[in-house]
């Protein structure tokens, strides 16, 4: 058992993981421009200035470069929305600045700034890991906010958590996947504040 | 003013209507099996059996039969919401009816029976008028249920009705939004009782 945890020191060493950041770094900027589906390999290679070959040694598919991306992406919007609620004083400004922040950055990370919405629906469509990965945690977010608020006595106790939790969960998922949030457009800038309050509603003692 | 009241009665006669149907009907047949996007007036000319120019007489593009069939789907899953509600004794039964109906019937004319879901998918994106309508009315159809449990004292009164029957529309939208509902198969079976009890318990007064 000890020995699997004896990693062989490779000869390419440490500076594997900067390579593979300066790659996934280029490859961002260049989805961003010009979109995740069309781009080849390749085309990445000829941008980036490396040989096709070179990058495969690094990731075995366009999908696994894609998969960092996404996970960094998603990683992102969880730090904003993690600040967002440690910035909150009450667990029902906790879930209103959730709520707020994981809709606006979504909005921003897939759509404007970066307009990673490609791998973004890909990973969505497809269920990668990184994505069950992230739901997970933002789930867990919400129940640790939930379970403080039972215990401060701002929240109701009656109905079992984790219905609670899943409910909530299906209120908000419409504002943190892509592909559900690029048809709600119009609502986006309102709904979290009115859904919110209703959540909020739902969970007076 | 008068004048405006008497409309001329055309030599073609009351038969228009009766053709105008038998073209819908057709073309709701033929556009659930072969699609909405690929199929020209002219593919559907064929089909039917009738001319292109015959068809040109009663419609003035496809988008305007494709209005007509959207208008008559909407109106099927409006009717199935209307019984589901009527079919309730107390409010709050008939809110739970209101989005288990909307939701099966939603699922069941654009994705499961008819496929009419390029047609719906049309609508919604390019916001026929139809869908405007329909949406409208079920917004209605909420209020109603709303005020009547208020009145009941079912429902909590302290909120302002519009601004509560907006936030249950936006936990609502998902399911009975085409765009929305062909990325939510894995919840729609659960997600209509769950979302109906959080949306009560955030009514109880």
């Amino acid at each position: 058992m000890n020995k699997a945890t004896t990693y062989p020191v490779s000869a390419r060493g440490p500076a594997d993981h900067d390579v593979r950041d300066q790659i996934v770094t280029a490859a961002t900027e260049h989805f961003s421009r010009y979109g995740y589906e069309k781009t080849t390999v390749s085309d990445l290679a000829k941008a980036i200035g490396f040989s096709k070959a070179y990058i495969y040694k690094f990731f075995e598919s366009k999908q696994a470069i894609g998969e960092m991306i996404c996970a960094n992406c998603l990683r992102e919007i969880e730090t904003e929305v993690s600040a967002a609620i440690a910035g909150a004083d009450t667990p029902p400004e906790k879930l209103r600045r959730m709520f707020k922040a994981m809709t606006e950055a979504s909005l921003r990370l897939f759509f404007q700034d970066r307009k990673l919405y490609e791998i973004a629906a890909s990973a969505a469509t497809e269920r990668w890991q990184a994505v069950h990965a992230y739901e997970e945690r933002i789930q867990k977010l919400l129940q640790d906010v939930l379970q403080e608020g039972r215990q401060t006595g701002d929240f109701e106790r009656k109905t079992p958590l984790d219905e609670t939790a899943l409910a909530i969960y299906l209120v908000m998922r419409p504002y943190l996947n892509p592909l559900l949030l690029q048809h709600s457009f119009d609502y986006n800038k309102e709904a979290p504040a009115h859904l919110s309050s209703l959540v909020l509603r739902s969970l007076s003692p």
